[in-house]
């Protein structure tokens, strides 16, 4: 396979062979499978054969190399295609490319970096396009460097407001480094995509967006090569170029033929013979041609995080936990360069504002776009950056497939929602989040804090930065009293016993906002001489299962208190922790549950103020008095 | 007020003071709450003085009236503005104006469906467009009613994806009694916008999508009065208005200033003064001039459901829950007349595809644009369609943010999720919904379902057309053994015990997928002689608590198995209700809580067959049996 950079009569046969070598190997494998997406592989496979000879700068032998470019399916269905690449590119072996979607393999149904040439995972549509954008930003505007991101789109994922998104941050970012390929083969999964082969209905609408738009014939490799070298000469506008492709191309029995979305083809010999054969061609991908000219792993070499110091604060005064989470983070910006912070234009509520007044080359505004502004940190952590995204902790619910997405992807990314629950006050309830607990704490391998004061929300905003994996700190919109000290350590999965004794009745668990609440509910208890313990459980994934399985035996009565809807909390969070205390490392308890009773908000809220909200929900100090004087009246517990 | 149809001189005098008028009352409320956002008010006053003197239709003093336009505050923190409307049509009192913000008040910071007038709750960015689109689809396509949806936007919002999503549908579908208004005040929140003052840079991007558009001059009356009768006429297309307008309009402290974003004005008695001071004009709003030819409410007089009848599948027979779904449905749609069914175009997965063949007017492919889908549905049970709403579960975190605000909308809408879980098999886990019972459950008013059989899920497919608010049911891609009757009725919070005997020494609490994997369990473990007992909990919220503690009291010992993440889904509805049986009606439990485990999916997954998937995740009838085994051995239970 030449790689010589002009494009010769031989060169462009030797470029037809490799699309048709494509084909057959995704036909190959989706037989193999019984399963897969051949004929939405096949529409885009000259478009690929001719990046992958003749543009795509990558070294397959160092993934990691900071000079390589990025490729990501955004049509994470085309796999068969990925790793049909792979095997022309010697990356993968034949034996491998045989275990397509078998157990164990890393060859799954959609790509995911669990391959090291893969730097996200896709398969929700409109998220590739969206996370390399933010690959192409770093490179762009923190990393200076001179690779570039190919992003293969399909048609139908051109209906998802995310592709938008990521159309207008890349098109007003003059992002000339990120070239979009979309393979208009017409057919979505259920029938013909809005459109259809309507080239110039996407090329308006890229075109309006600030693209550069290029209109090809996606199966004429030659108009395809243009296309590429004019995409990597254009400057100061990305590129997207809009091929009009058969799906099924070259199979008479699927080509452009409804029925034929997502299953093997019906012959798979006929179709490789009339694809001509099997090919084995190897292709020398070129190399990244330099190095960028700053390393892509941005920490390497960076002093430990042990050297941050924690912005302080001290006790007794009244900060808001956002306000210690914007502090501490401009501190951490200045201690660990790796930092980059993002915001959905809320800055100055969340606090990241902080952050842009101290680091402002290292702080990017996203507008109220939230699923961009995960792919932007899924991207620039793929870089080797330490990502911070920012916004009010209901809007996080706008992206939450980008954050289910980010887990498959491994990524770690640090999340903040500010303006969490009742306790805003008056915005009412869109403004509240009330199920973020629940839907970050069903994230794989995420952690969930939750600070009540501004010392510990300091410290746990700097302790993200080691944390692997999806990491979510709620933070609140009013000042809290500061309890703990300036400095104090919290470590994850760790909680604070605020109030105990030898007497102890009931146990309060407590986070956030509803920490102060539950030691003026001690106070108004132990007037009635009713003695409680109190546990700060800042970390409420993982939970400390522990310390709240020790109190639970001590007292017998535990009452969860949470700012949140019922379910999927840190009530829930609590009773999984003492149903199953094997799950934690330890052994399967002999003994039977304490009682549990769960506080949290179970009516939708109006506007009040943030006292009146909390009483109505029942969550402040007197409801949670009551609740816990009727546990220890109604439950034996363990000192009747 | 001058309502008389041509613009006059005099009018236009009456408007402009309408105008200040509706500024001075936005300050007024803001001032007395110390709460709001008065200068977003102000920048779109004049464009709302011209459109409620002079354009909408409609009977402040019969809200459900069918012809009334449709007036929706997409940009929902300017509620002073809105309220402000109410008070001069005469909808509100003055005394209930000065309660805005207030705790019991119905003037919410952002307007809810608590007033009579708002269809929808806004204050999550753009949303309010999107749920107009659905609400013009309705009029459109549906009823083929003469009532127009007015829709006013923030320039901000314009940066969220579902703004793109709901423009390509409308735009598409032609909806030419949709009319946007753009309020391009320049100022988000933290400051400038992306686009500022470049109204050609919105008008492009509209332009693409297909809208008519119009620049204006947001402080024009005249210009105002006549792009919306330029709008009212256009047809084939809707109509966007961009008009350039000046936050805090109308007063020098705050005009245009940045920093004066969702605050008081810094003096209030002075900006009124500046204002013009205090007015108290009445408008007389037209009212529709004609009924619609179909009524709002389609399912007016129509038989009760108890007439319908579900398809029934034999015992024995293996049948996927997805189909049963499709068949019910499109049996549901011929016994109502109002049912409607939307898709993310993979109707022919989720099986909505029956329907669109039996009913196909009342099918609407929403293409992949899952934030869009939901809208839609909002938008049409606000105008008492029946909407069923289906896609991929995995892809229903997409629009978890237009979920939620749905349930602060007091919305009445059906989701169903197919292809849950690992048992979906080689697609791997972008495909795999393992948080959505999760996702669901933590939404306010919510009902969780979750079928093992086709008869049970066409039972409950039927069931959902009389639940209030969001329901969901979780469908599954494979095939599963039909082990209920033909017809067998399941109720909302119900359950089914499918084994029992006087000796168990352990309850199985499964729903769907791992209903046979239980029973297999129980066979296994019979032939241990360790009796257990079976309960299929197909309603996960509500959840039957009853049952599940009557189990637990006899056995002791409860074993929870999911095709999920651990958090938030079957097993924590379970111990919840185990927990705290005084939340279901019932008094506090006296005694302690039986040990309980929770088996679910804990690694993320990759590809395998369905088969090996759930072997892998450990949810299989052998985990299962091994599980119950340890259980029984490890905790004393009350039969040790």
């Amino acid at each position: 396979m030449s790689t010589t950079p002009l494009l010769e009569r031989d060169t462009a046969h030797d470029l037809r062979e490799l699309g048709q070598q494509l084909r057959v190997d995704s036909v190959r494998c989706s037989a193999a499978a019984k399963s897969g997406h051949p004929t939405s592989s096949m529409s885009a496979a000259d478009l690929m054969a001719v990046l992958l000879a003749r543009h795509l700068r990558y070294d397959f032998d160092d993934p990691a190399a900071p000079g390589n470019d990025h490729l990501i399916f955004s049509k994470g269905h085309a796999s068969p295609l990925y790793y049909s690449m792979l095997l022309a590119a010697g990356a993968v072996t034949e034996e491998e490319f045989g275990t397509y979607r078998q157990e164990g393999s890393r060859l799954e149904g959609h790509p995911t970096p669990v391959l090291p040439w893969v730097d996200v995972a896709t398969g929700s549509l409109g998220q590739g396009i969206a996370v390399g954008t933010g690959i192409a930003l770093a490179g762009k505007e923190l990393e200076r460097a001179p690779y570039r991101v190919w992003v293969l789109c399909g048609d139908s994922e051109l209906a998802e407001g995310s592709v938008w998104e990521a159309a207008e941050h890349a098109g007003h970012s003059r992002l000339d480094n990120l070239t979009v390929i979309v393979d208009v083969n017409r057919l979505g999964q259920r029938g013909p995509t809005r459109h259809q082969w309507n080239l110039d209905a996407y090329a308006r609408r890229f075109g309006a967006f600030g693209w550069h738009v290029t209109e090809v014939d996606g199966h004429d490799v030659e108009a395809i090569d243009s296309a590429y070298a004019e995409a990597s000469e254009h400057t100061g506008q990305p590129t997207v170029i809009i091929a009009r492709t058969r799906k099924g191309r070259g199979v008479a029995a699927v080509e452009d033929k409804e029925g034929a979305h997502g299953k093997p083809l019906p012959d798979t010999e006929e179709a490789i013979a009339e694809l001509g054969g099997r090919r084995s061609a190897r292709v020398s991908v070129s190399p990244p041609a330099s190095a960028p000219a700053r390393p892509a792993r941005p920490d390497a070499g960076h002093p430990p995080a042990g050297l941050w110091r924690p912005p302080g604060y001290r006790t007794g005064q009244s900060v808001a936990t956002r306000t210690a989470f914007g502090e501490a983070l401009a501190a951490l910006g200045a201690a660990r360069p790796e930092t980059v912070v993002l915001d959905g234009e809320v800055g100055d509520s969340t606090r990241a504002q902080y952050f842009a007044d101290a680091h402002p080359d290292r702080y990017f505004e996203c507008y109220i776009a939230e699923q961009q502004m995960i792919a932007t940190a899924v991207g620039m952590q793929a870089r080797g950056w330490l990502p911070y995204a920012a916004t009010f902790a209901a809007f996080l619910t706008r992206a939450y497939d980008f954050i289910r997405m980010a887990a498959v992807s491994r990524a770690s990314i640090r999340l903040a929602g500010s303006h969490a629950g009742v306790a805003i006050g008056r915005d009412g309830p869109s403004q509240m989040a009330l199920e973020d607990l629940a839907m970050l704490r069903a994230v794989h391998g995420s952690t969930v804090l939750y600070p009540c004061d501004a010392n510990q929300a300091a410290w746990l905003t700097g302790a993200m930065a080691d944390i692997a994996g999806v990491s979510y700190l709620r933070t609140s919109r009013g000042e809290t009293p500061v309890i703990y000290e300036p400095g104090e350590r919290f470590e994850i999965g760790g909680s604070r016993v605020l109030r105990s004794g030898p007497a102890d009745q009931v146990t309060i668990v407590a986070a956030g906002v509803t920490v102060p609440e539950a030691l003026a509910a001690a106070d108004l208890l132990a007037a009635d001489e009713v003695s409680v313990r109190v546990i700060d459980a800042y970390s409420v994934k993982p939970v400390d299962a522990v310390t709240l399985r020790e109190a639970a035996e001590d007292t017998g009565r535990v009452l969860t208190v949470e700012d949140h809807w019922p379910e999927g909390g840190l009530g829930d969070a609590v009773l999984a922790a003492l149903a199953d205390p094997g799950r934690q490392g330890g052994p399967l308890a002999a003994g039977p549950l304490p009682a549990v009773r769960k506080l949290a908000v179970t009516a939708m809220p109006g506007s009040a103020s943030p006292d009146e909200q909390l009483k109505l929900a029942g969550i402040d100090a007197e409801s949670i008095a009551a609740a816990a004087a009727d546990l220890v009246a109604g439950h034996p517990g363990v000192r009747p």
